[in-house]
C-alpha cells in the first residue's frame, strides 16, 4: 500500500486480495480460450463461468456480457458501435444525445464521430447538482426521435458523484424507440447496479474501480440492440469484440465484482460513514469550502457514498492537490484522466459553476480500505494547506 | 500448467515467473499512472521505466512506444489510425496495402474501413511459401503511390512461420513516400526484432506470446508518422490512445519482452532444435504428410524457430485436432482466433494450396517451456490419430 492517506479511490482502488489470487491461479497456465483443445476447453470454462459469476452480479445474462480492456474501451464500443449498428438500420439517425457531464470515454467518441462520420451531438444540461435535465430530453426526442441514434447518461458523475435519474432517461427513451447506454464505472461498487431493473441498452463498467485488475472491463448489451464492432480481428465476443480473452483478468474481474454486489449494503454504509465524517471535518475546518453535487445530509439517496467533492475560494486545484501531498494526503481536482490539465472540468461548469470557483476544485474518494484516519488526515492537513494556496493564488502563484 | 503436450505456444504461452512476480508487486499499490500525486506519480515512474525497458529490447525510443490492450488492438490503430491520419493530410490516399496471408486483426480492420471510410484495399499476393510478392508491391507503387495511405506486411506469419522481407517492402514503400506498418506479434520472442534496423513506420506486438501478460501490448510508431487516435478519452500516451494505463501489465509484458531480447539467440536455438527434430519426426511417422511454409532444412533464417505446419492428405484439420487432443497433444489448426471456422485457411489458401489439401491442416507451435518429451509424444500418436482421421474423412465423418 501507498503510505500516506490515499483518498483517490475513483481514479483507481488497489486490487483486492481475492481477485489478485485469482489472476495469479489463471496466470501460470496455458491454454488460449479460442483454442479447441483441452487447455483452451479448460480457459474457455474459466471465461464462461466468470461470465456468469458477473452477470449475476449485475442482473444481467451472460450472453449480454462482451468483455473489454476496460471502461474507455466499452464506452468508444457503446457510442460508435451503437450508433453504427443504430445507423446501418436507417440512415437519418445521426444524433447522440448525451449528458454534458459525461466522463470524455463517451464525449470524445461521440465528437470523434461527428468529425468523421456524420454525428450530431446534443449536449443535455445539468442542473446545479449535476443531474441531468429531462425536459430537455423529453423536448429533443419529441422533435428528433427519428433522427436519434442512442442517448448516453452516465449513471453516478466520476466528479461531484451525482446520481442520474436513468430509470426515467430509460422511460423517455424507450417511449421513442431509441436504446440508451450509461456509463456506471463509479457506480459499481458503491450502489446496486442492475442492468435488467434499470432497463438501459448497454452499460459500461471496469476492474480496477472495483477491486479487479485495470486492463479489463465489460460492456453490459442486450441481444436485440444493434451494435457493431469497433475493435476488428479474430471474431471474440460474438464478433462485437475481437482480441484474445484475457483469461487471468476476467476471473480477477468477476472475483472482484461479485464481492462487491454482495456487499453493496455493508460497502455502502462504511463509504458513506466515512464521507459524512469527511464532509463535516471539510466544513469545520475550512467553512468556505464549497460542497459540489448533491449535499448527503439532504438527498443521501441521490449520490455515491464513496466521495465529496469541494471548492475552495481563491486557491487553485493543482496547488490544493500539491500542498496536501507534501502532507500524505493524495486527492485530485477531479479526473484522474484529465489531471494536469489546466483547465476547469467541464462538469462543474455545465452545472453552472462560474470558472474562477470551478478552479479551486478538490474531490476526495474513499474505498474500501479507507479508515477513520484518512479523514482525520486530511481534516488536520487542510486548513494549513488551503491558506498556503489562497496566498499562492494572490500572489498569481496559480496555474492560469 | 496444463498436463499432456502443449505445442500451441503461438496460440498463447504461460506467463514466465519473473513477469508474474513484476505483476503481482505492482497489483496491491493504489495509484493511477495519470494522477498527481505520490501515488500516481509512482506508477508513472514504473510506467515510464517499463516504456525504456520494453524500447531497448526493440531497438526503438521510448517516445515511439504506445501501450495498447494487446495485439488485435495494436493492429486496428495502425491500419485505421495511419488511413485517417494519411488521409486527412491528402484526401486522394485511400488505398490499403496488405498482404494477403495478416492476421485477422489486420485484414478485417482494413475491410472495415473499405465498408465504412471509403478505403481501397489492396491484397499483396504471396508465393508457395507464403513470402509476399515484392514485383506485385513495386508495380502497385509504380501506379498508384499518391494514392496508397499505407503498406501492411507483417514480419512473420502465424501460421506457416514464414518471415516475410520486410526490409525490401520498406525500401520500395519508402521510395514512393508510403509508410509501412509490420504485425510483429509472433516474430518477438523467436528472432531479433529491431524497430529502427528494420526501418519500419509502426510495428505491433503483444504480451502473451512472449511471457508477459494478456490484455497487454504495444505499438511502436515513429514520432512522425501521421496517426489518428482510434479509442477515444482520457487523452493518455500523447492522446493517441486513451485508457487507463495498466501499470502492472505493462510491467510484467516489460520484464518478458526484455528477457526475451536478451535471451533470443538461446531461445531461437532452443526452438529451433526442437522443431527440427518435430519435423523429421513427423515426417518418419506420417510420410505423406507435407510441411509448409519455408523448409527449415533449406533456409533456416526464413523461418520463425519454434513453429512448424503440416497438411495431411484426406483428413480434416479438426479431426486430427480432436483425435490429437485425446491422446494428450495440443496443437492447432491455424490461428486461435479462427479455430471452430470450418473453412480452410486463408493463408494457404493464398499459397496456393489446394481447398482439399488446406482441410488437412495442423500447427505445432513451442515455447521456452517445451521439451523433447513434447516432441516424442506427437510423434508417437501421430500415425494412429491420421489413419484415424482419414479413415473418418472416407466415411464422411469430418467436418465440411
Amino acid at each position: 500500500m501507498t503510505p500516506g492517506a490515499y483518498l483517490d479511490h475513483a481514479a483507481t482502488t488497489p486490487m483486492s486480495a481475492a481477485a489478485l489470487a485469482a489472476f495469479v491461479e489463471e496466470a501460470g497456465k496455458a491454454g488460449n480460450a479460442s483454442s479447441l483443445h483441452a487447455a483452451g476447453r479448460a480457459a474457455r470454462r474459466v471465461v464462461e463461468e466468470s461470465r456468469e459469476q458477473l452477470a449475476a452480479a449485475l442482473g444481467a445474462r451472460p450472453s449480454e456480457v462482451i468483455f473489454t480492456s476496460g471502461g474507455t474501451e466499452s464506452d468508444n464500443l457503446a457510442i460508435k458501435g451503437i450508433f453504427w449498428g443504430r445507423r446501418s438500420e436507417d440512415t437519418r439517425r445521426t444524433r447522440v444525445l448525451v449528458s454534458a457531464v459525461e466522463h470524455h470515454a463517451v464525449l470524445d467518441p461521440a465528437f470523434w464521430l461527428a468529425g468523421h462520420a456524420g454525428a450530431e451531438i446534443v449536449l443535455l444540461p445539468v442542473d446545479g447538482e449535476g443531474r441531468v435535465d429531462l425536459d430537455a430530453l423529453r423536448a429533443e426526442l419529441a422533435a428528433h426521435a427519428q433522427e436519434t441514434a442512442l442517448v448516453s447518461v452516465m449513471l453516478a458523475n466520476n466528479e461531484v458523484g451525482t446520481i442520474q435519474p436513468v430509470r426515467e432517461v430509460v422511460r423517455i427513451a424507450h417511449q421513442h424507440g431509441v436504446p440508451v447506454h450509461t456509463d456506471a464505472v463509479q457506480a459499481v461498487g458503491q450502489v446496486e447496479v442492475d442492468f435488467a431493473g434499470l432497463g438501459v441498452d448497454a452499460l459500461t463498467l471496469t476492474g480496477h474501480k472495483v477491486g479487479g485488475p485495470v486492463g479489463v472491463g465489460a460492456l453490459l448489451a442486450r441481444r436485440d440492440l444493434p451494435i457493431e464492432a469497433v475493435q476488428h480481428g479474430g471474431g471474440q465476443e460474438r464478433g462485437v469484440r475481437s482480441g484474445t480473452l484475457d483469461v487471468p483478468a476476467i476471473r480477477a474481474f468477476a472475483v472482484a465484482a461479485a464481492d462487491a454486489a454482495t456487499t453493496h449494503t455493508e460497502r455502502a454504509a462504511h463509504l458513506a460513514g466515512l464521507r459524512d465524517a469527511l464532509v463535516a471535518g471539510v466544513r469545520a475546518a475550512v467553512p468556505d469550502a464549497v460542497l459540489r453535487g448533491p449535499d448527503p445530509a439532504t438527498s443521501s439517496g441521490l449520490r455515491l457514498p464513496g466521495s465529496a467533492h469541494f471548492t475552495f475560494p481563491d486557491a487553485e486545484g493543482d496547488s490544493l492537490l500539491y500542498l496536501l501531498d507534501s502532507a500524505g494526503v493524495q486527492a485530485s481536482t477531479g479526473s484522474a484522466c484529465q489531471a494536469g490539465v489546466p483547465q476547469p472540468s467541464h462538469v462543474l461548469l455545465a452545472m453552472g459553476v462560474p470558472e474562477h470557483e470551478a478552479r479551486g476544485a478538490l474531490r476526495f474518494s474513499l474505498g474500501v480500505t479507507s479508515t477513520p484516519d484518512d479523514v482525520a488526515a486530511l481534516v488536520a492537513a487542510l486548513p494549513t494547506v488551503v491558506a498556503r494556496a489562497q496566498a499562492a493564488g494572490l500572489v498569481g502563484g496559480g496555474r492560469s
